[in-house]
């Protein structure tokens, strides 16, 4: 802990002495920040069990009691870095390179104050969130509350998207054109969108979890899937170059930070990361997708999630019953997980009946008919994709539902960059 | 809660429908805050205890347990209530009167982002500040670490006042220009004393604490305080007005909350309130000081705490010992409160011995010599009020502070509107 505060004191000593260019800065925090969260958490596990934040890991053979929500440790780090990084974006007006006009009208350009709100308030929602996210590890708030604390914690970013770019219009899809015209002015609506964006990605990432790796493993696709589309951008001279700089230096020390914490949580894991690090996680996306103005291509790398979402809709509506746990099974003695099954009493309302046939029409589920009952598969990704392959090794499973992140990743690029044409004009 | 909940939301849509002017939106929050924040806690209570925040209330004849870090709910209503309040100081951009201008450079007098940034900031300070005396609720801290920790948070809101003001000179008292010459130029150390001001304001509350009501008691008289030089400049056509209006926005909701929780904390306490809310007081009163640009008279307010934290200094920095807790001991057969004592092994070092009879000498303790050791009450403001004035019931304890904490505040007064003609041109 000393040596790599002591690290990061140094570095910081140089990097302000020299002034480089902010993305530098990004990198070299972002790597710090993983050190120190690798280390953190590895020092801290035992302050966390003392106060009771642990867990049961179910899927083990000895079910071994580790520390819990970790991810804190992790969104902490990461917001003390972005402490230390903000000043670096506006570097020329510190060193007396750019003049600041501090009267109150504006007739000489001048620090651009809202860039600097746009920061401040990308890092007041994303703490609100970790800061929610540590609430809920700590008093298990109920489902109902928990839905809508994104749509508050995202306050600050929409009035700062209100103030400097206000645009509410959507440009429709081409073939849809014939209904709606070419542009429609959502207005309030779009602020409403943007919130169900928050709120959509912080539940869907806590929705798909529960075993070794598999919250940050899907995080870090998202996040370096964010990162690439960032850097494409960068080689064009393109009027958007500065809200993808602004979107990757809050991804970059993300992917830092999420290095640092899944070092611990791969099978087997020594941590849980806690619903904290799936609010953290969310909300860093919903943020630099809103701030950055590209928040359908953040919803295209949400593709699995999104998927898991629908899938679960029958169970998490309840046409279906949903048992308190829908993870997969473990089965110790094989060592692998099974899908995990649900009983729903005979006999069944029609559109649950209606569902269950879909669905298997789809391929998406197998039922077993019995006396009373029809026993079916928990509607989730995992279960599945064991469906699909059958029994798997925990860390198998985590890594395939890491390869399905991958191929809708590379999937999303394409509708991104390719199938685009066919919907708009670019 | 819901009730609440509901008045909370039909306020508010009656509210954005008339635009009325801020100030009386500022003080319907703080009504509502204060509501939300009385009926949360009592609400709270139970989950606190389950999830093991809580402790034993020893000034009490059969020692009760009561749910501990309640601050943090109080805090956390109060956030709420900001975020939802920010867009009313700016109603007039939103309502069409003010126009936005969007653009790169500013040419137009346009939206004040300047103004926005410092709201951000002083949100994300505060935020950051609960979150941290939350955290340590949970894990107990280490005070090196903690002391610091004021530090770090107030990075954003010095970074928005190195942008929007940058005063960085202070005018010399006239009775020391002799030395110093009129003005002096800070630069930096300006800096270093803000965060300063940011460490001294939350920990000195922090070590003026320990009896039902003392914590939201002393805050409380700051605050009002605070809330009243305010409304002095109010009524000038002062160029200061619109700092003293910031300063308020922030300040009644904080009053509001506060009273709300210590309907729950005054004796006999129900609920305790943990650092969480004096780590979130005293930043509330750094954050106004700063970016209103009024520290020092801020400072005037905290005269009872730098006296408890100058009294204290001998052992805090272990010249004489100095046990985990300096609370005064409560007496069951009488049912008040005693000073407490520490007993100082012989020989005593010098500077030890040096300190004793100093303060002996201005009557700030009381000595009993025994064979091998020297008996002294433990140096706080609690212990020396008991000293003078004999074993108090714990409420008229409470009551005793918060009257030295009033007449404080008068004095306070007089210095800054009377005495100030010595020391200032004004």
């Amino acid at each position: 802990m000393l040596i790599t505060t002591l690290i990061f004191l140094f570095a910081l000593t140089i990097i302000y002495n020299t002034a480089p260019d902010p993305l530098s800065v990004s990198i070299g925090f972002s790597i710090i920040g993983g050190l120190i969260t690798w280390k953190l958490v590895s020092e801290l596990g035992e302050s966390f069990i003392n106060v009771n934040l642990k867990g049961r890991d179910l899927a083990k053979v000895n079910e071994p009691t580790i520390p819990e929500s970790m991810g804190v440790v992790c969104a902490t780090v990461y917001l003390m870095c972005m402490f230390f990084f903000i000043p670096f974006p506006f570097m020329e007006w510190f060193t007396g390179k750019g003049i600041i006009s501090r009267s109150e009208e504006f007739h000489a350009p001048t620090f651009p104050h809202h860039k600097l709100g746009e920061f401040l308030s990308a890092m007041l929602s994303l703490q609100s969130m970790t800061f929610l996210g540590f609430a809920d590890d700590i008093f298990d708030i109920r489902w109902r509350h928990k839905l809508f604390l994104p749509a508050i914690a995202s306050i600050p970013i929409l009035m700062v998207y209100y103030v400097n770019f206000g645009i509410t219009h959507i440009v429709i899809p081409i073939p849809l054109r014939f209904m709606f015209g070419r542009i429609i002015d959502l207005g309030f609506l779009y602020y409403i969108y943007m919130a169900m964006m928050a709120m959509f990605c912080t539940n869907s990432i806590n929705i798909l979890a529960g075993i070794n790796g598999v919250e940050i493993g899907q995080s870090l696709v998202i996040a370096c899937s964010i990162a690439i589309n960032d850097f494409l951008f960068l080689n064009d001279a393109d009027p958007a170059v500065e809200a993808h700089l602004f979107s990757l230096y809050f991804i970059l020390p993300f992917i830092g930070v999420s290095i640092g914490l899944i070092i611990h949580n791969w099978y087997p894991s020594s941590v849980f990361v806690g619903d904290t690090y799936c609010y953290f996680a969310g909300m860093t996306f919903a943020v630099v997708g809103i701030l950055s103005h590209f928040s359908k291509t953040v919803l295209l790398f949400f593709i699995p999630q999104i998927f898991n979402f629908i899938y679960s809709c029958p169970q998490l509506f309840r046409l279906i019953d949903c048992p308190r746990h829908r993870l997969p099974r473990f089965n110790p003695s094989t060592n692998k997980l099974e899908y995990s099954k649900v009983k729903v009493q005979k006999p069944l309302k029609k559109p649950a009946l209606y569902v269950i046939r879909i669905f298997e029409i789809l391929g998406l589920v197998k039922t077993k008919d019995e006396n009373n009952s029809i026993e079916v598969n928990n509607f989730t990704l995992m279960n599945l994709l064991l469906l699909k392959f059958g029994p798997l090794h925990e860390r198998k499973l985590a890594i395939l539902v890491i390869i399905v992140q991958i191929l809708a990743s590379c999937l999303s690029f394409i509708i991104r960059y390719r199938l685009v044409h066919f919907f708009y004009e670019i």
